[in-house]
């Protein structure tokens, strides 16, 4: 099983960034880890991190011929990317949506996700151990 | 460590009621795959069942001296027990929220959880393996 | 055919209670006139009043297995309480809500039911006679 | 007792129009219906139509002199005809509402009645035996 | 000069209906004193009442040939007849918004004009006399 | 094929109002305009003005069992008629909305039509031309 | 009969503001117009202009005391001024506001009066006339 | 005189919750503070505390026969509670509402009481001493 | 300890204002009150009423060098005088909010305060006896 | 005449993507349909397909020096992109609006265009007719 | 060039208050600045502080004659002197709104000026530059 | 010191886009101000103007390496972009935005920022200007 990871904006300055949401781990770190769990689960990972809400949609589209699932922290544009969200209808393979931080206890804007309706399903607040809960989800909501 | 797993309202349904949200398979399955899952992690979890929210903010408040940490599938009161959600606050263990069915794609009050504010963190959609990667989620959030 | 009729928190008041909107006479009279026409549709009803959210959803629960349909006046509940409202979802015996006063005609809060979209149907302003009206309701939507 | 029934705009469709909500019965068997309980009853009933809010209005003013009561369906006017509800204020006789649907678990805007707080009472989601009941109000509101 | 006035919808039970908000007088009652008033100021008065809605559109188009002003109490159409405000503002003519009441202190949706803002003025709350003041209008703003 | 064309409220000024939003040239030319294109087309075209709403659902009714399609343009009546509304749901011909001016330019409220969700589709903001694209609609959507 | 004429704030700006709205005479031209209208009806008039919100106040009460009736042009107080409101609220004498441009199609801010609840009447759009109308209006209402 | 005095959910755990809202004394503490500050009153007291809505709304009915009067602090019920509203309005006994921190500078949900309006008064951000001042003023507003 | 009282606008007019809100009592009955209370309790009070929000702002920033609290009924600026809620906000003196009425059960513009979230606190619907209360708060919430 | 048609994001998708709003056809056979179309008419057009905002953007600028119009289906940046808008304002050749499905009857968040206030006209619900409507009307348009 | 500069309620107050937001030193030290700046530009200004409403509406009039612009920074009037915001239309002269605090993260009733659509310009969120900032505007806007 | 200075989407338009917004000169003659300011200022800028919100936010963290602080006119993204307010939340270089026009008196959806609450400060409705009074604050801010 192939599953792709991607990352969306400013991601790339986790460890930099307002430690108290994100903690002071670096993008790196994170992605040493999702590497080290994938292999212990048997799951192959690709891992991307854009900026641009064009590359993400390009991305998922292609994620749709060449991988069983996507991992999506879709940063920012959770907030506002129907062309996100769409791009994720559009293709057939499940994708979970992923948050670091408690989305839910900030600003009230990020409380609400345009991209949940159409993920399979949402893990957030539970730091970078949400990625891992995500791979392992592939393969739980597999077997039960 | 013990973990306490609450159950709320009409969950003692399951299997019986709304399938194409909730799926085919009873309660007492869910809480087989519960206690499977914890044992093969060390993990001691008690599960309760309550239709009454002063009967689940009771078994909160009891938590905080019983136990490590709490499982909840606050049910309907998820969005609107401002009571349960104090209770929460009021503890001092981590609390994780599951949803069985993705709450974000369904009815738009469903939505809305005023439970996941003061939460450790929220996992929904992930059907009854939501569950166990919670279990996990209190393993892997003590590691990374 | 067994109806439950379910009078939900303050009805235990009735006569005592605000009578421009619930008139003078108590529950008493009100479960003599629904007994009465009951036993003239060839009816049998068993009648509970309670408080307690969590009862009333109990008792739902109960009714899938031993009534062929409900009559609820879900009081305040009517305006907030989703765990009723997913409870009468999640049994598949038909429930009629009832309302002694014109809940469209007093607080604007009072006109909303989160409980009607999952009745089968509503019966408001017509004082006690709504409780006799929803019990011929169950006979003549069988008939028609 | 003389009791006019009014139907309100594309009720004329009934049996051809939207089978989901409206079943697939046509006008006439409906005010078949309505006729032979009426008569079981002893009211006399007179039976209109209009697609017209100014014919609905006339004919309700008509109301206040000729007959004892009213049963209207104001169909999609029920959500802005603030001038049928003005014409129902005006006038010193009983109006009952019925709605041949359940209004409550359809589009959100068909939740919203502006006739409701004017009109006596409000009967919704029984199929045509809303009419039935209707009549029966009249009755059973005078005695109890 | 030459003056319609249009009264709308219940207009015609004026001293039946409301007595707090309308007086006891007649329509009868009202169009004598406006004839008395228009011929004291030497102005000519067509004088309408309608239920609907396209009967008083029409008239309005009329206008715009026959007469020099407009002054129209559009009952409960005022509220959401945008068509009617399009007639008025289709045709040269100044037109004149008259209430009987102050609607500024009833119902909250009685508080807004769809078609004051395409009205040349408007005059609430002064009784019958708002009809007296209106004719007094079309000479005082041609004078001033 | 033969497509009913129904202009709504106030249609029948045009030329005469508001030319910056309709331009200057009346209703009869946009007829010949119409009746132009159809013959070019091969369709036979029935063209009808209303002010009266009641009128507007009366002849959608009657085109279910004489034309084959419906052009509107239903005024102002766009923004509220859920009564013209319920009548296009009713019938089982094609009904394609029309708008001379480009109604999400003006007012908030005229960028609200409570038609659009029941007519086959929507052409706003073409001039007189909106007609006749419409009429080559019914040949193009059937061919592709 | 002794009447009080309040100008709200920026009212002494007349003629040199905002002409497309409130004309090019000045304060003097219209106090002199009130007046000439005032001595024609037999009503003795005091005129007052203030910018501050609590020297409007105390005026209104000591209206009370002095005055039969008060005919007020709040200017923007209109839109918020709940302690003029109250003002008004507390004294006995009937209050007639005056509005020289129409409130109605200007901002929509301004189309929102917290005075008018309480007055007994509004007069808007008529020009200067307005206050010529309010001082006819308190010998009408009288009269009729 | 006898008062009811009944802390709702989650006051059990004061003192050891929210410290910055609630201070760090126990609820022990403070009904130590109310017995003494109701004898030197010559009032008698009894306290509840319960954490469901139900058992509050069944004691408040009680003590429409047993007391003179209610102290309540309904937590976070206070926001959403009708059913804890209707028993207070049901009752004949005035009620006071307390609640120990500011609630207007904190979520911004917490700013809405529904129990507000049927209560006699309410004293908010007095800490401990609320409960104080509310016995006096079962005192003070009958000697005033 | 010196206290000052500020009486917001109109709160003059007790008395003659509006009794089904304020009772018949004159401002001077309540002052006397004030300072039977205040010296029973050994309190130094200066009592002030204004109209001009300027002036109260003014008081209240004299109030951070003269005096140990403020006691404010902001009368009507509760609802919108930002500027009255900054001064409390700057100045180091605990300020405690009163209000006659129970402002939650009146219009709905009433139940908002701007004031709430910078006071104290504030005691509501006690009439007379709340002044006295916040007397009283004073040296309570300094004891306890 | 040259036009160009800009196709926006997921629209590559086409065949592959939710086919009951977009129909089985792919992005190919709706190019091969438009260049069809455009020969017969005499038009010339150049086709584009982004998934980013930025390209779509520089597109629209370009197109103000090299086409007389442009026809866009700008996908989920309908309902969001200022900058899209921004741009179609900042050029002085006119852009039609298309959209395949009929946007008005799909969730809510798709009804609302910020396009459409700059754009000519919107063609919407034709499927992929749309598209050649869109070049009839650069044709009809100037005609007429 | 001669500038008024208007301080509008508790700016007075500045060091003494919420330090946090406007920082240590007093409105003396700043009036030393914006001399200093002023005397650099060539530049005469008046400054000016007031409480009142009335006071800074008459002041700006006032420059309307005396004045070639005006630096406002009318604190809370921000929010909703709708008063306010009429003088500056009334008025020919530019005027240029500054607030030392960001009030853009602050309470989100702070983030809506009804001033700024009046004004020439806002600078916001610069500390006491600020207002040297909006004097160097009166230059730079001219020169460029 | 090194400024980046940050054009976004269509600024690039400038002198040929909405000249009553944007005046007539070109960004190339806007450049040229900024960098003869900035020569006389001793600041060193560097200046980029991007179509695509991913290149902004990109451009905003190298920044965070390269730069000591950064002006942006974010144009459209203003209004929706979180990512980009994220980016300069993300990074510890002291931002502040310019908007040419007065945001605040255009359409309603341009006065609310998305950036402003991350931002140090905002200068809008100066034109061109804006840009130099902003080079100036980070010379102004730094002395006071």
């Amino acid at each position: 099983m192939k599953i792709y990871v991607i990352h969306g904006p400013n991601i790339n300055m986790l460890g930099n960034r307002e430690s108290e949401h994100y903690g002071t781990q670096t993008l790196e770190e994170l992605n040493s880890s999702i590497i080290k769990e994938s292999e212990s689960l048997g799951i192959e990972v690709e891992i991307f991190q854009f900026n641009s809400e064009g590359d993400i949609i390009t991305k998922l589209q292609e994620a749709n011929n060449y991988a069983q699932g996507v991992i999506i922290n879709p940063g920012a544009y959770t907030h506002y990317s129907i062309a996100i969200r769409d791009a994720i209808a559009a293709i057939s393979k499940p994708v979970i949506e992923v948050h670091i931080s408690n989305i839910f206890n900030r600003e009230s804007f990020r409380s609400h996700s345009v991209i949940a309706p159409v993920a399979k399903g949402q893990i957030s607040g539970m730091g970078f151990a949400g990625y891992l809960l995500a791979l392992n989800a592939f393969i739980k909501t597999k077997e039960g």
